[in-house]
């Protein structure tokens, strides 16, 4: 069931065999040299494995063989492979590391349990002997949460790859629960789930390389979590591998029997313990999916279209407005090369219809019964066409439906030409979104052009709103930049802590679904304040008191 | 905007000045001694105060000089009437208790503070000397939550009313979201919100006489659940005294910033620190309210309607579903003394449409915009129907509506004739809801059964099924029964102590929505498991290392 490690990238994302969406006679490569205002993009290839050193390992050779007896040698790895591949995450600051061939950071091993008592056994003799150890599902984490990283200086380090635990224990029909292995990955789970006519719906950007464990750790969304909720929604209960021993939260629906502690594994990012498995809420699948795009004319309408539609609880399965520039962005990016004569009959439409240069695009998805399907998609037109906007059918639907996991893997050729791609994203109040997004675009804006390698180069920043709540929303930031060779670390904290301290001081949170990992510690802290932190700290120092469990992550 | 103690009973339910819905010459009074088999029901008043010897007050005049300094004289209390009124909460238990004149549990004084700069001096003042102190919104707990306890013996007992704190500072039409401090009792908060034309749905049975603080504290749930939620869903942000200072907790949507830390504040039960303000998920007013009656042939059927309604997501606020014994009582109860004649045609109608004597009554309500509650009702009702159920319209909606309050208030003439009411609940998967019902209610009959005044004496139990989810429901239990008058504690425990045992062996929560007090804790820390119980014992220890805040809730 698992994906071998060997077929996928080590330092970058998915397959090593996949076609190149741009490769070097695209005609999109000089529509992007142009609008990133560059005399030239440079050729900037990853240094191969081979090329590398890596530190030497720092597991007791007496450690190692206790490890090999719990899961036999085959499922113990202190290869160069899977040491690189286990080194970092797949964030545009871990690709910076990895392909550059910076690999300090590394596991000493990587080792395969197969169900939950070899995890337990795992765990408890990396406490005892103070190794520090990684939960690693698909390793999509772009927060830093699964970086080999040891608190004790020289300490050795010890990744725990779940991905050989992926069965399906039990399918509850009528309670519409399933018990899973936290080490699935999506297709898998989906797979086996839909062969019995259920979903669980949750089909994050990361789908196809990431796993169930993970998207509970990090509180991860899908991109239909209207519909199916975030991870910290669906999950009913989890057990762990705890250096304290198994543990199991209530599974109950909304008992009042004391603080709801699946709450405290949602989010805990692997500092607790290990995530073995968990029974999760599914649904059957739906009897119709309807997928709609709806052009405003601006971005506030869109979003007061997103709120109303909230707030009128119509099932919506997504709610997804792009900004102007993301609007834009995108209809460029795809029809660059495709001639010209067809975008500029739409330009022309609109600018009749009242529309100006700076349109902006909303999918809407709803998904269910059919009647259901059919009563709300029309509340949302309704609610769409009063605010001005445009319905545009089910084609825009189908393009994203089409490329909704494309992202990552459009990353690596553009790495290979000196261009940098990050996201981050948020959630704020309705009554603050506007603000929130003009504060943290001028923040990120701002940082790029303070740090740029040529003087006319400059960098594209987009946002959409990606979920919706009743009481507010997520954004979502992409930028693209042209990457300062020398300094392409510093270029990148820079921006990144530009937008962080924007984000904090404009009433956002540090993350909406990516999570905390170690590259929003210093956020984290300021958020949740002195109080909450100590909270935290203190559930870690019962469960984990040597501080073995995936280290730096959560805490400073 | 308080409600004045004085007005009130310090020993049963409600207003001092309120017609007795049960007066001597009631028809039902034959009825219920046949009913529960006695040969006559006894009268057993309550002891009035004057009667009354409470124990001297344990906080040193020093002390008490302190507290009437932060918030003057008139808001610390240490007369009689004070202490009495609280003393305990509103249980079966605590009325035993009380009605007996046995006032040993009462706190030495109470406190009324007027703002969080007050609770937090309180609060901050009871850490360094070690005195107990007791948070108290309305009082209402069922299950010891305010309780005047003191971990250590003869130690001195401070219990802060929160009533003084009832403001709203802010309400936020555009996120939905309104600002609220924690005293305020429900009619005071809904008349407010209500003013601005939005409401926050929360309608328990306690309704009346609870604040918006406790209704947090224990994870409550209003009767219209399905739309608006239970406490831990609305909460979005809260700001608690703590004895390490104030805790303001994270206010975003769906934040993936480590755990959500509001989820530790729900069910905290005034362990952790005192909840002065609470910011909460609002709703528009409802254009239209629909509340209607569905007849099953028997619970099964009923259940299952309820599990289909909600996997197929109709918008509901409310499904109610009563067994057969409580669809008997109330149709019984209230048509007792009416004369039998419509009775008795129903009767015939109902067996010539194939249904016997056993059938079970739902409610359905729903609320929200025009349109979606006239599709939704359509919807509820063709599921309903294709599980053989008879439609009977609004009626029954009605009459549910007007009493829905009234349950608390027939406890206590029941109580001045040896007649012992109690209730429980709990959640559980919907493939065990059958079984749980059949357990539970058979462990509660069978110890009633079991401790009996007189040979031929029985008692009632009937639950029905108050909130749902889609991964399972809620099942309410009220049982009635001649009180053994010489034993009437130990009677009590052993039902409790059979009723609670059956819920944790058969998969139930001890709670769904009424918390864990003092009377729940054995059966949390079964539920919780060690590890649970670890982690929550560690967030306490941190927060209030001397263990001060609401000893004996929660924890043993």
């Amino acid at each position: 069931m698992t994906i071998d490690r060997q077929t996928l990238r080590w330092n970058g994302w998915g397959p090593v065999k996949q076609p190149n969406p741009l490769p070097a006679d695209a005609p999109q490569w000089g529509w992007i040299e142009e609008t990133l205002g560059m005399s030239r993009l440079p050729l900037t290839p990853a240094v191969p494995l081979p090329d590398i050193r890596l530190p030497h390992g720092r597991i007791a050779e007496a450690t190692q063989e206790k490890l090999r007896a719990i899961v036999g040698d085959n499922q113990f790895r202190i290869d160069d492979y899977e040491r690189a591949f286990h080194a970092r995450g797949k964030s545009y600051h871990d690709l910076l590391y990895l392909r550059a061939g910076k690999l300090d950071m590394a596991p000493d091993a990587v080792i395969y349990p197969r169900g939950p008592e070899e995890v337990l056994a795992i765990v408890k003799l990396c406490a005892e002997e103070g190794i520090a150890l990684i939960p690693y599902g698909g390793g999509s984490s772009v927060v830093g949460g699964v970086n080999a990283v040891s608190k004790t200086l020289g300490g050795a380090i010890l990744t725990l790859d779940t991905t050989l635990m992926t069965r399906i224990i039990q399918i509850d029909k009528v309670s519409m629960t399933a018990r899973i292995e936290a080490g699935i990955y999506g297709p898998a789970l989906e797979e086996q789930l839909q062969a019995h006519g259920v979903t669980l719906g949750h089909y994050p950007q990361s789908f196809e390389y990431s796993t169930l464990g993970g998207w509970i750790a990090a509180r991860g969304a899908g991109q239909q979590s209207n519909r199916y909720g975030k991870a910290e929604k669906w999950l009913v209960s989890a057990k762990l591998a705890t250096p304290k021993g198994f543990w199991t939260t209530e599974a109950t629906p909304a008992s009042a029997a004391g603080p709801n502690l699946n709450q405290l594994v949602a989010g805990s990012e692997g500092t607790l313990g290990v995530i073995c498995e968990a029974t999760v809420k599914i649904h059957d699948l739906p009897e119709r999916k309807d997928y709609r795009g709806y052009l405003f004319k601006n971005f506030a309408a869109g979003v007061e279209a997103a709120r109303r539609i909230n707030h009128a609880e119509i099932p919506v399965a997504m709610v997804r407005l792009s900004d102007a520039p993301e609007t834009h962005f995108f209809q460029t990016f795809s029809s660059t090369g495709s001639g010209g004569l067809k975008a500029r009959l739409q330009r022309a439409y609109l600018k009749m219809k009242g529309f100006d240069d700076a349109p902006c695009l909303m999918l809407v998805g709803h998904e269910g019964e059919k009647d259901t399907v059919i009563w709300a998609q029309e509340q949302t037109e309704g609610v769409c066409k009063r605010l001005g906007a445009l319905a545009l059918g089910t084609g825009p639907g189908k393009r994203w439906h089409h490329g909704r996991f494309n992202g990552p893997a459009i990353r690596d050729p553009m790495m290979d030409r000196g261009v940098g791609v990050d996201t981050l994203e948020t959630s704020t109040r309705w009554s603050n979104i506007a603000n929130l997004h003009e504060k943290v675009v001028a923040a990120i804006s701002g940082a790029i052009d303070a740090n740029m390698p040529e003087q006319n180069a400059h960098g594209i920043v987009m946002a959409h709103v990606s979920h919706s709540y009743p009481d507010g929303a997520s954004l979502y930031f992409t930028f693209v930049f042209p990457r300062q060779l020398d300094r392409e670390i510093v270029q990148w904290q820079a921006i990144k802590r530009a937008a962080s301290d924007a984000l904090l001081m404009n009433g956002g949170t540090i993350s909406h679904h990516h999570g905390v990992g170690t590259d929003h510690v210093p956020w984290l802290a300021e958020e949740k304040g002195e109080i909450g932190m100590s909270l935290l700290k203190a559930a870690k120092r019962e469960m984990d008191p040597k501080g073995v469990m995936n280290p730096g992550k959560l805490f400073a």
